[in-house]
């Protein structure tokens, strides 16, 4: 335990490689893409720094503080009607992430794990997804604001989408006991 | 209403105008892309053809008929530890759906909806958000056999995440009674 190496690039000085870690040979940050993503808008939110950002929505409802999406002007008459649900699917562009670990061990967990069997912000395609309670819009701002948010502020927006209990919520979906636990 | 007119495009001439719907001035399919994403595998499924297709993960279950994600070897390792949860997050690329729609009239609507109110695969970035139950993982191969899937044959993944009840389960979210209930 303990053998730490870090990243050259400043990007990447906030993560390290941990024992047990896997490291894709081509990295998907610089490959050929296959397709093309835009940012329709940016989040506010309270936090500047990684060490005081939620990791987590749990953990950012607890701390509260707010947030906010803002649309491009362009995207903005996309929110028509989304007033009309109380919850709603972000997906956030999480651009401050390097994304070619394919094995990673979370700081305070025991074992490494696949990277889709983990919520890190690294992975091949930097996609957050956060189910965000909706406080209120502004339509005509492009703006929702929100109860809480587990982002960096200024995190690109790639899209959103209305939250349906019917198909998206497992209440007794089942995951392991947490490590070491 | 039923003023419409088809798109050019062979692979736009599945979807129409329809009254009320409003394009985006830049598509962005073809505009400069912000960032870029990689096909970390494909999904299988009965569906090869849109008519057939369940419209989402209610309709799937109750088609039935299975499917699977398999992912390019490179990315296979990231799997590990994914076979404790019941349930998965699976971001797709819905590449055969056309990109500027910002205001949508669906089928059998009575109004033009905001394109982030709707599940619509139209949207400027076409990533698919679909909750999947997991029947079982082969991680030699790469493979995730699922009980069902709202895609077609062969659409592109981006992301796998766990499902986690206690961020992405919300069985009381409001949602409005459907169009001309």
């Amino acid at each position: 335990m303990g053998k730490k190496m870090a990243f050259s690039s400043k990007a990447k000085s906030e993560f390290e490689i941990r024992e047990g870690e896997r490291r894709l040979d081509a990295d998907p940050a610089t490959a050929p893409p296959d397709a093309g993503v835009v940012f329709i808008g940016r989040v506010s939110s309270p936090w500047t720094e990684r060490s005081q950002c939620p990791k987590n929505m749990r953990e950012a409802g607890e701390k509260g503080g707010g947030g906010r999406i803002s649309l491009g002007p362009a995207y903005a008459p996309g929110l028509q009607g989304l007033d009309k649900y109380s919850h709603a699917v972000l997906l956030s562009w999480l651009d401050r992430s390097p994304r070619d670990l394919i094995v990673q061990k979370p700081r305070h967990a025991e074992t490494a794990k696949g990277t889709f069997a983990l919520r890190s912000p690294v992975r091949p395609n930097p996609i957050g997804m956060h189910i965000v309670r909706i406080l209120g819009i502004d339509m005509a701002r492009g703006v929702i604001e929100l109860e809480a948010i587990d982002l960096l502020d200024g995190t690109p927006v790639v899209d959103i989408k209305p939250y349906f209990a019917s198909t998206d919520s497992i209440p007794d979906a089942a995951r392991p006991p947490r490590d070491g636990a």
